[in-house]
């Protein structure tokens, strides 16, 4: 983490540094080098803006950086690296893992099975933070006291644009803290950091914890679970919803286990009026989150 | 869409009607065979629960067909024929288009860039609904009068997955009707017919229109166009909202053009309590549409 970045230019895409980027698409390569990718100018700019000390250098073509001089002024004065390179470089470094559903599996080499996908020539490095399953406890506990807050806890989330979604949700709804447990997709996957549009540098987002761990932490710190469930009794709309509230949403196919549904002090329903039988993950979280933030405005 | 099917029993995945099959993911082989597919139990129930005038044949392998005996007693009831075929035929029907980020492209000959989705053994065909610029007028006028109604419009929506996903969530939220544009995403193919859930099949959706046509027709009707906009004054939670609204949604990347958006009576602001800078079109279309519901069931 401490090494610095190598300053000499990069003129082949298939210079082994381009590759190491490219392979980032991958979990084993982003734990081996201990770093991630971000992509387009947005999230760009929020990584720098919002969490300059995961930033570690950038790359950017000639006319990306006229197009958004900002990122070369805010990289500047965090003093990160910007390197010039050719677009065939950044495209080179962003060849990957669009060609099945396999949600994150890297192919970094496969030029025949590497689908461009747009980073609009402006690609940064950061620090990969460490995966630690002590970090959700801690997070809890540092939550302001004796104010509202809203979690977002998300397990075994397993597709990276659902995690990545959701994480831009929480965010444009006002959460305080997301929690990924160990199951879910890693949210600095390309994919993930692609659909979060920033977001993931905007608030605290924590991974690798233990379920069981996290609802002790939220019980300590007078934060009540709360879980959708097609059988509640209580209609989110009109039940009372504490104002310190973890929303816990579960697994695309199979929603939250019966285990972590039972531990949850709260579970609501949220009402279906045409003939859909159900949710995906992000339109239900979507609707707890922003009713959550409904009525924290509707207090004030 | 008269001519009988085929009764003879289909033994290869090379057939032609196999093939013909795998080609429906393809917009213009769905137009020239005026059909389209629709894999799944779930989907395929609510096909025949709620459309079977669209339902022509139901393909299903012996292990679909004792997990899901009810399929095969609705299409008998609706006198749809039921085909019991091998797992490998149902794969090379599926073997589609989700290679690549063309939202629709065919490729049903390619099986090096096929790649096989997840039908669960049983596939129906239906009667591909002609797309007609009248018909959105027509929807609007024969909305019932005087009550509430809930529209959503899709303008310019791409993305046969989003497409698909607002499908399911309006029918979730009770939505009346949903009206497309002809510049959005085809709701018949593959991918947004997966994403619907049934959903395309529990409430009229109706494809083609033109906008202006749209917006003079609700009007017409008194239903009271609503967009979001960044800009406006009104807050979504404490706008007031008429009880018979229409949401009109935009394009993923750049929203509503201005013209639609001028053209709206209503505009309203969705409430961004973090970073974030915007929400997706799904997630606007979720919280606005959760929250004409919440209302509805307010004033009930």
């Amino acid at each position: 983490m401490t090494e610095r970045p190598d300053q000499s230019p990069i003129t082949s895409p298939r210079s082994e540094r381009v590759r190491k980027v490219a392979a980032l698409a991958g979990r084993s390569a982003r734990r081996k080098q201990q770093m991630f990718r971000v992509e387009g100018p947005q999230s760009i700019r929020s990584l720098l803006a919002h969490r300059a000390d995961l930033a570690r250098e950038v790359f950017t073509t000639a006319r990306a950086d006229a197009a958004h001089p900002e990122l070369a002024d805010l990289a500047r004065e965090a003093g990160i690296t910007v390197h010039e390179v050719e677009d065939q470089i950044i495209r080179a470094m962003v060849r990957e893992d669009a060609t099945g559903p396999s949600p994150d599996g890297a192919q970094p080499d496969g030029a025949a099975s590497g689908t461009l996908t747009s980073p609009q020539g402006v690609l940064a490095l950061g620090h990969l933070p460490a995966e630690d399953p002590s970090a959700a406890v801690a997070a809890i506990a540092a939550l302001p006291q004796q104010q509202p807050v809203t979690v977002v806890v998300l397990h075994e989330v397993r597709d990276p644009g659902n995690v990545g979604t959701l994480i831009r949700t929480a965010d444009a709804a006002g959460a305080d803290l997301v929690v990924l447990t160990r199951t879910c997709a890693d949210p600095y996957a390309p994919k993930a950091v692609r659909a979060s549009v920033g977001s993931l540098f905007h608030l605290p987002v924590v991974t690798g914890a233990e379920i069981d761990d996290v609802l002790e932490a939220l019980h300590g710190a007078q934060v009540t679970a709360a879980a959708t469930s097609g059988y509640a009794e209580a209609e989110l709309f009109t039940a009372e919803l504490p104002s310190r509230i973890a929303w816990i949403l579960g697994n695309e196919a199979h929603g939250l286990d019966e285990h972590t549904l039972e531990a949850a002090p709260l579970a609501v329903r949220i009402p279906l009026a045409g003939h859909a039988e159900s949710l995906n993950v992000h339109t239900a979280a979507t609707v707890c989150l922003f009713e959550t933030l409904r009525r924290r405005q509707a207090r004030e």
